[in-house]
């Protein structure tokens, strides 16, 4: 009999940190999952021989003391991103370069955005993350969108511009999809805008040696629960015997369940008893963001020699930003850039050769004529 | 064998149009329906003995051309809306009548909340409404929200009480949730915003004597087309010899097929080939509203007595609008109320004694002591 204390849904971070913690309290554990693979959001894959890269979630960075705790507990290793030498700035085509966190903006713009960037701190600052309904103004907050906020607090359009940038790249979606509550929350509780932009002393801080897959892996294998993937729970149901969680082959039966896929996937699911309503609307008012990565791969890290980081931002075309992804072991260089929101939308409907040509004409841009030789260019 | 040239899945007023113009051509019509009834979102309902009540869409006014056309074609009856008498407006539990279109507001009020509906109207006629996305400044009209757009357009409190309570009704959904350029598309279908509340002339001008899926009933009894049942679609698969409908126990074979289940239920279904990327992520962000519908019983329309024509606006509370919704052909008396918005997902969450009890007094309070008694009270 498929008989455990709890099954675990889902086996990316969370469904395994929850079997390890549950194993831990002497549970007996099933994970089920949809795929033909662990790892969920975090993915990390060979795109050329010996060549892994994460398509998935991959930075770790100050104030995620838990990732950095599970990192040094199963002796995963940890890469600091380069962040030597200078980086790129192009507004409206306008390329320049830049040491240090300040890019070469007007004055009157650098000030807007400062002042711009203070303000959303502070208003993140009264958020109430464990409860952002009970932030005051909650209704307030959440009826505006970003967007909408960003037009009435930044007067100056490169301030605009490169406040755009970097808030499309921390929220994976346009600026005019997400309410200012939800911005502030997701501002919070990762400290400050500042720490989710940057990259010393920020979110793109680190990485995991191996890819962020990795450490899942790692974790895995100690664990005494049996993984079951393409295993796609189809229904589950609850009642005075406990749970039975449904999949197409085989029916599993535990005390509890515990339920870890993202919201859109939970459409997949039929429960009986059916979820309460508000919880199924929002479900249904969920959705994932729209970004894309491209993995440019080159012989050599050839910024590095031009004084470059390999950090860029751009407000036009459609990478809008990148950052070196060089991994310190092979002698390959890699660029990711990211296109994100309404882009996103646009590009995802290009052939891959056209999407190629637009990478590499983009880079080009970015970060001179030796950036038109990709050995490879690889987006999802 | 399970063949036909089309297949139809949703079996509610598109499905079942679509068959009836489909035979037309001489073509053969399979109608597949996830339900065990035909109607989709028009849901007729015996409340009490003899006493049918539209759980769902229900009336049709002016520049609904299409819908008049077809219950003339089939011989239903149209039902006029009663509007003798005076309407009642409740703002921060101050209760008054007045008679026709113009509720008793200061004139500062009255002048604001004209200069909205102007102001909208005239919006939302630049909007290109077979692609949206064209309209001028779409993305910028879409990146703000209608409470947003109210915010900064109304400055007296009592419009925008008003232009809430109306806006909400019409759009069944709280004014934080949906874009400025949804709104301004939804007006303009319904030719303009005065359309879309009113009664006489309006939205809510006419319904279908026996309910607003009897017509469908009468439409599908002239038609050959063979209607399924209980026969929710999983899979459909396209390939080049045509289309198959994967259901739990049939497949069922047509050269085509058309999809005519709202947005939040294609989640259900999986394509093969897949639907392309940027249709996903439209239905991923398409939601349903939140409105509940009240029916009160009487055992007569006692309103009418006191010079009341069973309309009212209310911004405490839950029910934010009633209308009389009582049927000429029995003797009894029905308000219908709507709660919607934040106030439905509160509403959902109480018990139904609860909600019965918070629903007679509201309508106490704007119908006097003899709404105290209803024969039954129904909110779905």
């Amino acid at each position: 009999m498929n008989r455990s204390d709890v099954i675990v849904i889902g086996a990316g971070i969370s469904g395994i940190y929850a079997a390890r913690e549950l194993e831990r309290q002497g549970k007996s554990v099933v994970l089920l999952e949809a795929r033909d693979r662990i790892g969920g959001r975090l993915l990390t894959k060979e795109i050329h021989k010996d060549v892994e890269v994460d398509l998935g979630g991959q930075w770790i960075g100050p104030t995620q003391d838990n990732m950095y705790a599970l990192v040094s507990e199963y002796g995963a290793e940890i890469q600091p991103a380069y962040f030597e030498g200078k980086s790129v700035i192009s507004l409206n085509n306008k390329r320049k370069t830049y040491k240090g966190l300040i890019p070469p903006l007007p004055i009157t713009s650098l000030l807007s955005l400062d002042r711009a960037i203070k303000k959303i701190n502070r208003l993140s600052r009264a958020v109430v993350l464990d409860a952002p309904w009970k932030t005051p103004n909650a209704k307030k907050l959440d009826g505006i969108t970003l967007e909408n906020w960003m037009s009435k607090n930044i007067r100056f359009k490169k301030a605009k511009a490169i406040f755009k940038i970097a808030a499309e790249t921390v929220f994976a979606t346009s600026v005019a999809d997400i309410s200012l509550l939800h911005a502030l929350v997701y501002i919070k509780s990762g400290n400050d805008f500042d720490c989710l932009i940057n990259v010393e002393n920020g979110a793109q801080q680190d990485k995991i040696a191996g890819g962020a897959q990795s450490l899942l892996k790692l974790m895995i294998e100690v664990l005494n629960t049996k993984v079951n993937l393409n295993c796609a729970v189809k229904e589950i149901v609850q009642n005075e015997n406990g749970v039975s969680a449904i999949c197409a082959h085989q029916t599993f039966y535990g005390k509890k369940a515990i339920v870890t896929v993202p919201p859109a996937a939970l459409e997949n699911i039929d429960f009986s008893p059916e979820l309460p309503i508000n919880k199924k609307q929002l479900i249904s008012r969920s959705f994932m963001g729209s970004a894309i990565k491209c993995y440019a791969l080159y012989e050599t890290p050839f910024w590095k020699e031009k004084g470059l980081n390999g950090m860029a931002s751009n407000n036009q075309g459609y990478i809008s930003v990148t950052f070196d992804n060089t991994n310190p072991k092979h002698r390959y260089g890699i660029i990711i850039g990211f296109v994100v929101g309404d882009k996103a939308k646009e590009f995802v409907n290009f052939t891959e050769k056209k999407q190629q040509n637009l990478i590499s004409k983009e880079l080009v841009h970015l970060f001179g004529e030796d950036a038109a030789r990709p050995i490879k260019i690889h987006s999802e």
